[in-house]
């Protein structure tokens, strides 16, 4: 597909029917991301105020057949907001389209612009006494219109869904320019095809969402959490189990955590409060929110009680307030701050199946630490089955050490993940880093869908060329 | 698009590759759906017995332009399961394929085939001390497939969501026979285009689901049922804003129902016991299923009196066993069946705004019998917003008396759903009812890419013609 970079001439073309301040300044940030593994490239920086101006940029780009990177945050992990090679791309950034639309505080629905940053959108929903359960540790900086283009994960996934799951309708600019209004606030709407889950995951590579009616939750009456010691990842399990028969899907988060990351924190960010004394080798934290008339911190303490009963835990620390919940969760949240600064050789997203993950984590890292000196930090979201297993340098070395055997490493976690019949992205997205993995990993029947799709809605492929399927 | 009806040819050719199970009598039950308005034609009744059986049927299919229906339990509603008009297609039936293929209970997973009988799934779930929480009027005799192709709503999407939202992944087999692998257990998984919920409730126009991998849940550890009398539906919605407040998502149920769907039964069905000894104009029943240390009935009675004080609620009966809470599911489960006896004039499965529905229920059920002398039962998951909004003959008149009018009270209310953004299909589907609805009331640029969409997964237009969308 022959695509054209960015010229003068088509943005002076845009000029005549783009308010000024669409114009934005082509500066490092949209360029870059967070791993720093991707360089990026750009022929102009779009920011539109409207949907109507995302249709005109759209409408000028396929014209043109000149490449659109939609870009929400930047806190993406998978390179899908970098566009580095090819013909120079327009990015399209949804910094202004912030907007409120409406709340429906009766209905629990949110109506939001795309460019709306996450925390904001849950100070909104708390201001109308409702929750948007949707949290990652980026939410300070990330858009819900990213979150919705990669389907985010998350803390909250096992009680409430991933993002897919708490959106009601959308509205999004299709690669030609035409505007879909799919907005809808329903529950249930069983009218024709469902384009809203197409669109929501597919990375900006069939067009953009532009806003979305978001679904709220009541506060739970009563929130609490815990950190609780295991002996492995089987205990955990089994803890869960338990935990479920208590409180149904009141467990809303249940993050598994090991030692290494807690040695990271200590190591490099020393200000940060511990929960336990000694770091345990494996803990969980787990976060309940109870209907009226139960006291989430009895509940925890009875849980707690059974779960040592049945030797599944050890020791434990239950919040007794708002500001030791706090803590507990900055604890957890902190982790990929930590790896950060550590510095990873390679990181890995994944999911396996449940009754699976114990064994995996076992196998998966008896063959780390045979292929070389390493550490791993294994943590995440265990009861979605999502782990972030990550392998990092020995202590004293940095990752320039183990650039021979990076390739190595990825390829041997993730066919390990393959024979486990789990995914190699759980919660990421494909972006630019795993086209490969989708290619050698997915069923070439769904790929082959995929195609058709793409080039049914993106005959020109314009939309984030080289994202989630291989530029043409 | 030109198709080719079944030939004995056609079949002798197929004789050598299927079971001679696979080949069934064309008997009048494939032919007919429950509420008689559409009559089926067949040249030919397959019911396959593996996916590789579905493969090469609808690879001859696709070879020789032949039209396939499948077909699940043939409770659909609106004509998804019968084609009435053009070449005799197959009929595919999925009643060989109930197998459950594996249970895993630690992961809450259950995977099934296509043809498994829902309340046959619910009990392998209650087997493994775990709710499959999808549940329909028609869960005897409806399938699994059936209930994924059309994205069943039913009495528990207030808090499991729509049948979409039970599934992790699926089989299935494409208009051409290619078969894909999507059946995933995995909570989490960002590979790619999300394909699994748009063949979700496209009723069998883009290919046949052949298995599916169902999320199961714990059962709630204290379960409970009221009905409670409201003086409309304005209050009721309210009472349910009180209930999410106390409860939260432990609120599994809250359904409307009207004096009319109760007199209807005392006509037709007299042997059934009616909770409360007046028929109320407006009630509720509510369903909750609480975690352990609570008790279902005190905290609907808890409910009750803070309603009451409120002025919400003015009467009510809380089941104290769960023989009083059979009685009261009974009581609304019947009322489809009530309405089909009295035979209506004309049915709509719509949804709504929550905010909006009870304005729309007072403007509808005058502007209806404003038009004539009808009487309307109005019920339903109003949690979901989802209303039956049925009408039927006066007392002493027959369905045939309102021929004429009948069309005119359709589009009545259906336009009337639109200007209130509303689904004219909540949750039945499209299936050949609702085929120029859709097209009158559907966005028209989400109505084009649904046709780009099945003329690249079904380039010959064998799957299902005529359903969804108008058969080219």
């Amino acid at each position: 597909m022959d695509l054209n970079a960015v010229t003068p001439a088509f943005l002076d073309a845009l000029r005549a029917d783009l308010d000024a301040r669409c114009f934005r300044d082509v500066t490092p940030n949209y360029l870059e991301e967070p791993r720093g593994r991707w360089q990026g490239q750009a022929g102009a920086v779009l920011a539109p105020g409207s949907v109507e101006e995302v249709s005109l940029i759209l409408k000028a780009a396929h014209a043109a057949r000149v490449p659109v990177v939609p870009y929400g945050g930047g806190t993406g992990l998978v390179g899908g907001q970098v566009m580095g090679q090819g013909p120079a791309p327009i990015i399209l950034s949804l910094e202004r389209m912030t907007k409120v639309r409406a709340c429906y505080a009766q209905e629990n629905v949110l109506v939001v612009e795309a460019g709306a940053i996450l925390q904001d959108i849950h100070a909104v929903a708390t201001e109308h006494d409702r929750l948007f359960p949707m949290s990652i540790a980026a939410k300070g900086s990330a858009r819900i219109g990213g979150c919705l283009a990669t389907n985010a994960g998350g803390v909250n996934v096992l009680r409430y869904g991933n993002t897919r799951d708490l959106v009601l309708g959308i509205e999004a600019v299709l690669p030609d320019g035409q505007i879909w209004n799919g907005l809808s606030r329903l529950r249930k709407d069983n009218t024709g095809y469902d384009l809203k889950n197409l669109m929501i995951g597919s990375e900006g590579s069939l067009g953009v969402i532009t806003a979305a009616a978001l679904k709220l939750s009541p506060i739970p009456a009563g929130q609490g959490t815990a950190v609780m010691v295991v002996e492995n990842p089987a205990a955990a399990l089994e803890l869960l189990s338990l935990a479920r028969s208590h409180m149904g899907e009141a467990v809303s988060a249940f993050e598994l955590i090991h030692r290494q990351g807690l040695d990271f924190m200590a190591e490099h960010l020393p200000d940060l409060r511990q929960p336990l004394a000694d770091a345990p080798e494996w803990s969980v934290l787990i976060d309940v929110g109870l209907a009226r008339g139960l006291d989430p911190s009895v509940a925890l303490e009875t849980l707690f009680v059974e779960a040592a009963e049945a030797g599944l835990v050890s020791d434990g620390v239950i919040a007794q307030n708002e500001q030791q919940r706090h803590e507990l969760w900055e604890m957890r949240e902190q982790i990929p701050e930590a790896n950060r600064l550590v510095g990873s050789i390679s990181s890995h997203d994944i999911s396996l199946p449940l009754s699976r993950i114990a064994e995996f984590i076992t196998e998966g890292w008896a063959a780390l630490t045979a292929m070389d000196d390493v550490r791993v930090n294994c943590f995440g979201h265990l009861g979605d089955g999502n782990l972030h297993f990550n392998v990092f340098p020995a202590a004293g070395k940095s990752r320039a050490d183990y650039l021979d055997i990076r390739d190595a490493i990825k390829t041997c976690v993730h066919d390990m993940v393959a024979r486990y019949d789990g995914s190699v992205s759980a919660e990421h997205g494909i972006g630019r880093l795993k086209v490969a993995d989708l290619e050698k990993y997915g069923d070439p029947v769904k790929l082959a869908l995929m195609r058709q799709i793409k080039d049914a809605f993106d005959p020109q492929g314009i939309m984030n060329p080289g994202a989630v399927l291989r530029a043409e």
